[in-house]
């Protein structure tokens, strides 16, 4: 939630003098992205957002996350589209840094979404999925149940001190989640990151799905299992059936959910949960002292862990099917 | 440069159903304003800027900023124009903190300023302090010559540690600031801090001007020596009489300078760099260990100082009157 670097509007005359854009008429940074410097962009032909990316981005990867985007909505996904410049080229560099434009998607996030609005996620992710399919490139998940022990790792000495307990039943959490994580399930582009805060609404109508930057190739039910983590609980763990149920209904009214994919879904979402809580307790621990921008709390995650590790079956996340 | 509250879809839907401004279609935290929480705010009537005044802002002032922009916009000068409620006030309450909604301005900051630019703002600037002599309400500028000497009291025995020497020369200016320092010149209502980041231009027409948050009672050619500092200078102290004699040839051509004005020019430059060296050195010397906002440098108006200080009238800062 920040702008890292100042663009003058010099650097962005000539910036912008590569497209046909039109002159700016406003822009602002904006309090978006965690990783990234984004603004918003107005010229005679539009509103825009300009994103710069930081330190944090590997470079190598954005072509990845450039052209997925402009495969998603030439496929018809409300999402950003990238612009590009007279060159042909959607990628170019400001003030030293990758940076790229994309165009404005209006809406607003949701903060208590309801089980209408995880309806309407559950299709816009089906729909999300289906429009991937055909997108050649690839990019492995570099946070998946791989990448989980690595984390724990970083964390284990002090887990305890955030939560009693916690080190050991992430530690056996660990043990079910590498012994059975599914493989050979249904797999494609998924986005890996569809929080509330990247999806927008007019009123009760889903707009638009932004920030493809942890989009990967992985189980198209592991996606749905990330929406169900990040959109069905409160943050005190209560646990809301209906809407979980609406979401895996408006999925599977979209994309139809194979048999191995509902078996797998309590796996993956506790598979899920434990991605967000290590991620988030590695950040916990890491803050520096007078930081402006508080981590999130990874105990939400290891309440939603609890109630995953206890389900037995889809029935228990609303499936009806 | 940071959004300090967070607005929930929920929150901001109740607070516009005061307005008539239509329907929330885009919400996005900016990062413009040190003090506030600002938002860009899209309806289907428009563009709008919400405001919500963080603990730092002494509410029982708001009623002089919001009325101040109300006035000049409505006397033509290009400013956010407070928008009013069903129930005729611009001022309201959101997440438990005072708050308004302001007309959105077209328009980018300029980051190298040239003379004609400098000419631009000169001429707005007279427009300003035209529009707002009728203004009836009155606040004094509670950063004036009588704070200076209590701030660098905060910042004396620190003050060497920032620039060897700067104790001294700064108590020496003081005592001269405060010995010399005029009275009796042609007031009103004054920006105070006219900056090029609280400037807008489209092209290089001056599109409006932004930020009312310090705007006070005080003679109107210490405003003038306020942007003449802070348009016409290098970080590294270097002047540009160009842009200065630019400037004030601005001003003079729409609101005609006294002699007091002009001959007091120096004077108020020197008191006018001197007030934001102190407030700089103050948060430069205060600066949390870790924080992510980096403070302004103080000794770029101390370079500005050694300017004023060897200045001997009006004709050193371009003056051909």
């Amino acid at each position: 939630m920040a702008v890292y670097t100042d663009v003058s509007d010099e650097a962005l005359r000539a910036f912008l003098s590569q497209y046909d854009l039109g002159a700016p008429l406003s822009f602002k940074g904006i309090a978006e992205g965690v990783e990234n410097s984004n603004f918003l962009l107005r010229t005679d032909t539009g509103n825009y957002i300009l994103t710069l990316y930081e330190k944090r981005v590997n470079e190598a990867e954005l072509p990845f996350f450039i052209n997925l985007m402009g495969h998603l909505a030439r496929a018809g996904l409300a999402c950003p589209q990238p612009v590009r410049n007279r060159a042909g080229t959607a990628l170019g560099r400001l003030c030293g840094r990758p940076a790229a434009i994309v165009t404005f998607l209006d809406g607003v996030s949701l903060s208590r979404p309801n089980a209408g609005h995880c309806r309407a996620l559950g299709a816009a992710l089906a729909g999300l999925h289906a429009a991937g399919r055909d997108f050649p490139m690839r990019r492995d998940n570099n946070l998946s149940v791989g990448a989980w022990r690595p984390l724990f790792v970083q964390a284990e000495a002090q887990a305890d001190t955030v939560a009693p307990g916690l080190a050991e039943r992430t530690r056996a959490d660990l043990d079910v989640l590498e012994a059975s994580w599914p493989v050979g399930l249904p797999s494609g582009v998924i986005h890996a990151d569809l929080f509330t805060d990247n999806v927008f609404f007019i009123g009760d109508t889903l707009s638009g799905l932004i920030d493809f930057y942890f989009a990967c190739t992985d189980a198209f039910a592991y996606d749905l299992a990330i929406s169900l983590n990040a959109w069905c609980f409160d943050p005190d763990g209560t646990f809301h059936r209906d809407k979980a149920g609406a979401m895996i209904a408006g999925y599977d009214a979209v994309r139809r959910l194979e048999p191995a994919e509902v078996a797998a879904l309590p796996i993956l979402a506790r598979g899920a949960a434990m991605r967000f809580m290590l991620t988030r307790l590695v950040d916990w621990l890491n803050v520096p002292a007078g930081a402006l921008v508080q981590p999130k709390n990874p105990l939400e995650y290891d309440r939603r862990l609890a109630f995953h590790r206890a389900a037995k079956d889809a029935r228990d996340y609303g499936w009806v099917g």
